[in-house]
C-alpha cells in the first residue's frame, strides 16, 4: 500500500496488453470511494478505448504518444450536469452555475482520479497524468461531447508498463511543508531546496541542450512560458463561461 | 491497498492519541510522491497541531468540531511563491501569475492531499476533508500567513478514529462513468441513478426533518444554496486576484 504510493512512476510506454473490463471496473469502483463534497459526486469519468477516439483526443494533448499508446485513456471532469438535472426533476432549483461550484466539481474529480491511479498501480498497471487537459478543455469538450455543466480537469493514460523508469526526484520534504504557519523562503532556503534538483545530471543536461543559464530558465523560457499560460488561461476561463460556471452575480 | 481505498470513511471523531512526528512525516513523504505538473511541485502543506492555531482555524471551517478535535489539521495549498522565488533567483522570469497557473497548483495540491489521505488510512488513521477551505480562503490566508502566490485549496483533519461509521452510499458506477463519449442523461436515467440514494432511510429522514419535498431540495435549499455559492465564488475570485493569479492579459 505505502509501497505502491512510494514507488509511483509516470509510465509513458505501455505493452499491447488490454486492460480487462473487470480490472477497469474494479479500479473505477475504487475511484468513486474517494471523499466527495456533501456526497454529491459532482464529477464524471469518460473512458476512451477506441482507436478512432484516441486519434481525436491526441491533438488535445499535443500528440503526446501516451494517448494513442495506452489501452485506456480516462478523462476526469467536474460535472454538475447530472446533479442539476436531478435537482430540476425533483422540483429543486440548482444554484451551481458559479465559480465555486466549478472548483467543487474539480476537487471531486481530482480525488477520484488519484484514487483510480493508486488502485491501478496496486494492480500492476502504470499511469500518466496529462496536464494538457486544462489547456485544451474547449477541444476536449467537443471530442467527448461534454454538455453544459461539465468541464474536463485532468486526463490519465492507463496500461501495463513497457518501461521501468527511475524514481523521479522530489524537493526535500521540509521544502514543501510548513509547521503552524507559512514560513516564507529566504534566498538561502531557496538555494538549499532546489540545489539537489539543479545538480542532477539530466537537469544539467537540459540547461546545456537548451543553451540556458539556469534550470529555472528551462521552465520559464521553454516548458511553461508566460505567453502560453496567458493563452490557456483565457481559453479555460472562456470554457468556464461557456459551460455555465461564471454566473457569479445574484 | 485496494482494501484501504474501498474501506474509506470520513472520520469526524478522533481519540486523544497524538500522531507521532515519524508517522506524520511518513505520510507526508507519501504525499509528495504524487504526480506533479512538470515535477514543479507547485504546492505547500501547512500542518496545524497547536491548539491555539486550531482555535484560529476553526471559524474558517464554520466551527466544525473536527478542527479542534483532530490532533492534526493539514491545509493543502496551490503554491507558486516558492517556484517564483527560485525563478527570480535564477535569472528566469516567471509567468505564473495567471488563472491556468492557479489551476495547475490546485491540481498538484489535491493529488498530494489524496495520497496523504490514503497513506494515513493505510496506517490506521482516519481523515476528513473540509470543503469549507475554498469558501473562506481569504480568512485562512490570514490565519496561516500565506504570501502572494499561495491559495489554500483543501483541508484534511487527521487522527486515530474514535468512531466507525458505516460505508457511505455512492451512485452506481454506470451513473458516473461514460464510455467513449458523454451520454447525456434522460429523465429515466436520472431517476434510476438517484433512486437508491433517495430511498435510504437517513435521506428520507433528512427530507422530513427539513420539511422538504425532495432530497434534492435539501441540497439546493439548505446545504448548498445559490446565495452562499455566489458569495463564496466572489470571495474566491477576489482571493485569486489578491494572491496574484488573475493577470490574464499580456
Amino acid at each position: 500500500m505505502m509501497e505502491t504510493i512510494l514507488n509511483h512512476r509516470s509510465i509513458r510506454k505501455y505493452t499491447s496488453e488490454k486492460v480487462s473490463s473487470e480490472v477497469l471496473e474494479e479500479i473505477l469502483n475504487a475511484g468513486i470511494r474517494a471523499s466527495t463534497t456533501g456526497n454529491m459526486q459532482v464529477y464524471s469519468v469518460v473512458v476512451t478505448q477506441d482507436d478512432s477516439n484516441k486519434e481525436k483526443l491526441a491533438p488535445c494533448h499535443f500528440n503526446q504518444p501516451m494517448i494513442k499508446g495506452a489501452p485506456v485513456v480516462l478523462t476526469f471532469c467536474a460535472d454538475y450536469n447530472r446533479f442539476n438535472k436531478w435537482c430540476e426533476q425533483s422540483n429543486a432549483k440548482p444554484g451551481y452555475d458559479n465559480f465555486l461550484s466549478f472548483v467543487t466539481g474539480a476537487i471531486d474529480a481530482l480525488l477520484v482520479a488519484q484514487n483510480v491511479c493508486i488502485a491501478a498501480e496496486s494492480k500492476g498497471l502504470g499511469i500518466c497524468y496529462l496536464g494538457t487537459t486544462t489547456y485544451t478543455a474547449d477541444k476536449i469538450i467537443d471530442v467527448l461531447n461534454l454538455p453544459k455543466g461539465v468541464v474536463p480537469v485532468t486526463t490519465v493514460t492507463l496500461g501495463y508498463p513497457d518501461e521501468s523508469p527511475e524514481l523521479v526526484d522530489r524537493l526535500p520534504l521540509e521544502g514543501v511543508v510548513h509547521y503552524e504557519s507559512y514560513k516564507d523562503y529566504s534566498k538561502e532556503d531557496i538555494k538549499k531546496i532546489y540545489s539537489e534538483k539543479e545538480q542532477l545530471p539530466e537537469n544539467i543536461g537540459f540547461v546545456k541542450e537548451n543553451k540556458k543559464e539556469s534550470l529555472a530558465q528551462v521552465f520559464t523560457d521553454i516548458r511553461y512560458k508566460k505567453q502560453d499560460n496567458i493563452v490557456f488561461s483565457k481559453i479555460l476561463l472562456d470554457v468556464l463561461t461557456k459551460q455555465g460556471f461564471m454566473n457569479n452575480e445574484e
